[in-house]
């Protein structure tokens, strides 16, 4: 950590902030410029907030130099993590994961027909969502725990993995019991006593990007499960709130080769949530592969446009079908499979 | 609201839609133009979602004309809504709410201290934080209920209501019994079991606008609130995210109109937050209290460059008192009283 | 275009705004609900501006249907187009145009070795800044006219067609004797005066995206150079500004599907500025080419970390020949060519 | 500046750096850590551009210290500097700038109007556009040449000195001959040429800021005009492009005091464009008067409706007049004058 101190600070002062950080186990540099005194913190800084030593007057700026985050460094852990879901391997070359099914589970039945559509078209994990996070209170809030049960039918049926979103830490016991990947959802991704909650769960998690937060933000979410003692953390990008309102969010590929060099965690992408448009999952997903994403989370309903919610997102399952064929050909060109 | 079709819908397909909506007790105008039909629907559309129709691949756009929202909606309510904390009033042109205290609780004594300096200033509600949602799991994250009683010990002293962040439903008992004002903070604005938990209390709620969130997004989230029951709602502008970085949030103070014109709930403002530098909150509290803002939520510490949080968007004691002597004139210029 | 008049409009205004847009050739369908009276305005719609409208004191909103661009719409113009860059055939399917060369000319001699490898490498149209726009005045500036006579020699030696770009109509003359594809720069993508003058080209422009512009405004401006005579336009995304700082700029590649939706010219990425990190470009190439990108410009230089400007962002001539050899696959994944 | 080298730098590229900016003539501060090594560089490093530093394979990052500009720099330059428009002085704590009048010049006759009325309003400049910058080719273009003598006419009728936006260097002599203030509209912002172009007059230029340009881009395009010999700069917010869509624009007052900070020039604020809406212009001009602006330019319209363009975000003389007295009495409570 760099920190410019302004030209007049006083030497008590910069001998009083020495002492500060060495009492915190750093190493202090000093060098004295006409403008400017600088301090150059080495050691453990994950502590350090820079916003914090902002509020001293004499400070002119803080530039943090080591990342924040320790458990999700590749620096400390050069090699891939897998997670498994299920018996299904994730990242570090792995086949890809394909997540598919619907937005949320509407019955029984509905979502035992879908399993079928998505696992024969080549998907490898089940999605659908039982609790909701709906803007609108009005809005249809999902099935609740008898969602879940359904999609552990439907699990039964197919032997797919079951992966479901948990909105409160009340409902934790459901998804230890029941469920096999414990989605965080964009709008949870610094609801920080749920992020810990999950932290002791023995289960892989799947943590989306708030759809404003930076990647060191999400990251450090990702830190949070894991410094509570859960290293299975798959990270999901899903599209950032930007001007453009085209798409619902704009996505930003560009987040695959820099997660993949920040951490050690696998990556997966969600083309529907961020484009908001069936006509565009193809092309995002087909980009998503060929940009090395270690799986895809799409939403597949058989009557979209009958959809209790996000149907205009959702592709058919012929047309989800001939993706999965298309992403096995790019996926194929840059060396890895589905 | 306004649906588009193509100019190929079938027939069939208008009158399948039209029967759908009228169903659902709405009246549907239709009118045939050379490349769209466009269908009108008139009545209570809260209950239907934009982006579900779309789902129709016949659908070309959607458009809501009413606002989605009904409770929150000054169109149905256009009486200025007045909130109680502990005995003072906010909103539709009482005295201006003075909001002031430490980005969080650090110790009984330090709450007090300031307590006592922050009252001398000018303010009427203490802020603290005992619960502290932080991006690091390494940083300081609150005294947790703790902090709440030190804050009840200042309330005592000093007779100021207290307002605090709650961050997770299973404190809501603590909140219940020991703070007058209850934050939903900007991280949590769409935690939607926390907002229908809130809901529920008979205590009013400061709901931060969330970073990234819409206007209409902001007032769907005091709508839950108010939905499951409690009609007390206050809105407070944070700042929100954008590519400038030269303060930590941008602040939005078209805001303050807007929200008046939108809905009856009072609006406060937090600079803050919303810069991140003690040098820019007295602008632009000024600012906020020239555009009509219903009051101000102000970090103050004694000693902003030991605080254990946020102390570079903290102001000395001094410094508030100016901002309040200065921000009385501002609000005599536009007819309002601090 | 959809009009909501506020319930209590006149029926003197209903009349009058019904006269005033029957009067400019179109057809009105009005609409009585009980809150809103719509209109719906039937034709080219293309010379009002929604803006304009809301002046009216009893309109709610204003709604376009139809997109407010013709020549470049896809709706009155199915086939795709293709622009010819000397001899090269850009678009409808055809084969990848890979664009590469330095960010700035900084030598004849310079831009002739670059010139020789990328070709060797797989380009087939040269690129390198003459006239550079740079953020501060003291950054070098370009060899304005000399660097286009470079690129000539360049262009002579190779018999690549050459593409730079181009800042002030001043310069026209000097464009169109010797560029064989003009770009105009992402800050100049609403400069209306070079707009027009470049329409009076005989010329293709590769017009950049504007580092805010949406996908609507970007199209008017194409509309522009079109309205004045030049239908040869190729769009170049080039990422746009967000709050993520990982990144120079966030790479939106769901526009190459939208923007094949919309209009019927050539898209081609530009992932050199869009992620301004060598690392990067090569994930994003690949992505943008699955996507159904048109074609890719790549600043290659010999010794970037010697360049005069843009060095982070510029591959080394071999990472750039492993880049063409990688998108080749994908190109074929996605049935099209290299 | 400081620069972050990686750990494995070898000693010989440490070396040929230190040489390469002491060649500069900087001074190069060293500091080897355990992760990194830290060069410090001392001295004018106005010409060094971050991003093309970090071009370097071993460079980690670079973090610039003082700012890239000089001439505007308060640091250099720590009395406010006053720009005479006419004989109207703004800035330095002088009585606020009022500019007003129509977007467009749309007659003599109507601008002649429109000039009698602001000034009994209170105005003391004259706005009207003649060259108008529109998003689509089919807009009103304006009056051009013929706009800027009504202008003229208008001001020897009411003694109110005139500003207008310039698009294009080749009018450059209109504007000498005949404009007072010559505006730089948001979209020319880094239209360099036109920057250096107007740099050459002897005349004040009003510099909008840019839609997505940051405070430092913006003092940037200042320092270009400065540096090219003209001194006289107002700077202009007229709000930046984000998420939301309940404004045209974002506005950002914080801008105000950090402006001030950073340079020595005045600054005034457009309501009109940044919130796009008639109703909301007051209370934004309110705010920016209260956060300390040296001036307010407003759009004034006597038929809103009928204007040919920007109706929606035109006050009528009236509630212009009325705007203005209220903005005297914040003016007064802040200690400025009006």
């Amino acid at each position: 950590m760099i920190i410019t101190l302004k030209r007049a600070t006083p030497q008590a002062e910069v001998d009083r902030l020495t002492d500060l950080f060495e009492n915190q186990g750093l190493k202090v540099n000093l060098s004295f410029g006409e403008y400017y005194t600088i301090m150059g913190l080495v050691g453990d800084t994950t502590k350090i907030y820079e916003h914090d030593i902002e509020a001293n007057e004499w400070v002119e700026n803080v530039h943090r130099v080591q990342a924040p985050y320790k458990l999700a460094n590749r620096e400390f852990h050069p090699e891939d993590t897998i997670v498994y879901v299920g018996n299904t391997p994730i990242g570090a070359g792995q086949k890809l994961a394909i997540m598919a099914g619907p937005c949320s589970v509407e019955s029984l039945e509905g979502i035992c027909t879908i399993a079928d559509e998505v696992k024969k078209a080549g998907a490898n994990i089940l999605r659908g969502g039982a609790y909701k996070p709906r803007t609108s209170p009005y809005s249809f809030q999902g099935l609740g725990y008898e969602g879940i049960l359904d999609m552990v039918e439907a699990r039964n049926r197919t032997g797919m993995p079951i992966v479901t979103e948990i909105m409160s830490e009340k409902h934790i016991d459901e998804f230890m019991e029941n469920v096999d990947l414990v989605q965080i959802g964009a709008r949870n991704m610094q609801n920080f006593d749920l992020l810990k909650a999950v932290g002791h769960l023995n289960k892989p998690i799947l943590l989306k990007r708030g759809m404003s937060a930076t990647i060191d933000e999400w990251i450090m979410s990702a830190e949070y499960i894991m410094a509570h003692g859960n290293p299975n953390v798959i990270l999901c990008e899903r599209g950032i709130r930007t001007f453009e309102k085209a798409t619902r969010f704009t996505m930003d590929l560009a987040v695959i080769p820099i997660i993949k060099k920040k951490t050690h965690l696998p990556i997966i992408i969600d083309p529907s949530h961020a484009t908001g448009s069936w006509e565009l999952i193809e092309p995002v997903a087909l980009a998503a592969v060929a940009a090395g994403a270690d799986g895809l989370i799409i939403e597949v309903h058989d009557h979209p446009e009958q959809a209790l919610s996000d149907g205009a997102q959702s592709l058919k399952p012929e047309k989800f079908a001939a993706l999965v064929k298309n992403c096995k050909k790019v996926a194929e060109a840059v060396g890895r499979k589905i």
